[in-house]
């Protein structure tokens, strides 16, 4: 398993991490700070034996990742990746036909954070991200997830396209977000599936789209070109959602 | 009709807009630059008239709303509110029922943007905020909303449910999204509807779901609270699309 290092930003996600049990290996406070919630981050510091350090604004504004540390900064154990493996396993163990959700070129933060919300909240089993071409667990990315990266397993692939490769012999057929396929209606998206989200500029990569058993469009009424990147991932996963629950 | 002053940061959104035939009062470029984006942008304004300030760095940090001008601001004329009636009035002209998205406490600028990006292209006629508990249309949501602020018209009001109400007598019918509704697969949404969506914290407002003839709940099967709101949008803005299509 990989590893990777990570911060914890602002009040709210510090004390929901002390909360949640994550081990936090050191406090960055912001000197002088006495209200309610940094009291209650010390109270939790104490309580769980982090070393706590108390520093300047300037100081924390230089380690902010996000920009929006309210005074406080964790350094915490990092995230493990969990392998794709894992991911089926965790199908297997709630006895469903496996959903994974596959990114390709999710560059930004907050889109991969509103991903993993969506991938807990619609039942996948887990999410794949590629090594280059995508952000990693970040701050940001923990943050935004408002707490669904402690819950929904993310792999981390050398090759997007050779994983989907691997996968389709396990039984998994992949379909891929893009406007020029087939209303996302018309499909079966009931069985075991990979559905593969790219950027919103450059779409899924031409490599990962040809190993794709299926391409899948929103119906697009208006003038613009594409929708955010997390919005057509929830989209599309709601509509295998209801697809799963039979429902019309 | 209202009018609210905004910036367009960046270089593509600064193109984007002087190609669009946007009027902008006045440029503020980084000095010293000299790279093709940037001849772009110079050229651009040499065409359209466009008065050029060269400024230092600092000058454009401090400027900037979103900390991203990558040297490059513009002083736009300023987007300009909808009334309520020019949605309806959208809605008449091509003859279909009106579609409406309301918004209730979202605050965040990538949000707001996403979710107009979603009325464009789930086809709503337009979406309406309330002048409090609602961020406005500034520079970081019209860069967000990725165009869509060109073509989908945005009222502001004072009051949303006083709005709901008098939009009642017009035919529509008011669905909100909460947790404790009816699965929206379950719920007729075929016909003339305001759709309305709260902040993931407080959810929509007391008085504002009481006037909501339907409550219309996600299908969640995860740990966490909720999806991200832009995404919560989305999925119940196309089980709108997927209804009216007719798509079971």
């Amino acid at each position: 398993m990989g590893y990777q290092e990570y911060t914890i930003e602002g009040r709210n996600a510090v004390i929901e991490a002390f909360r949640s049990g994550k081990p936090i290996d050191k406090l960055f406070l912001l000197d002088g700070c006495q209200d309610g919630p940094m009291m209650t981050i010390k109270r939790e510091a104490k309580k769980h034996d982090t070393l706590v350090k108390f520093v300047t604004r300037e100081r924390l504004d230089q380690m902010s990742e996000t920009g929006k540390h309210q005074g406080v900064i964790a350094y915490a154990a990092a995230y493990e990746y969990a392998e794709v493996e894992d991911i089926l396993q965790a199908a297997r163990k709630k006895e469903e036909p496996p959903f994974l959700i596959l990114l390709d070129n999710i560059e930004d933060p907050h889109n991969l954070g509103a991903i993993l919300r969506t991938a807990n909240l619609a039942g996948a089993h887990g999410v794949v991200i590629p090594k280059n071409r995508s952000v990693g667990l970040t701050a940001a990315v923990a943050r935004t997830s408002a707490g669904a990266l402690n819950y929904t397993p993310v792999a981390r692939v050398t090759n997007l396209a050779k994983t989907i490769e691997d996968l389709k012999k396990e039984g998994l057929w992949f379909v891929c977000a893009d406007m020029d396929g087939t209303t996302m209606y018309d499909l079966d998206l009931k069985g075991p599936i990979g559905l593969v989200i790219g950027s919103e500029g450059e779409g899924v990569g031409r490599l990962v789209k040809e190993k794709c058993d299926m391409v899948a469009s929103i119906p697009m009424k208006g003038e613009i070109d594409s929708l955010n990147a997390s919005v057509a991932a929830g989209v599309l996963s709601y509509e295998i959602v209801r697809q799963r629950l039979g429902k019309r």
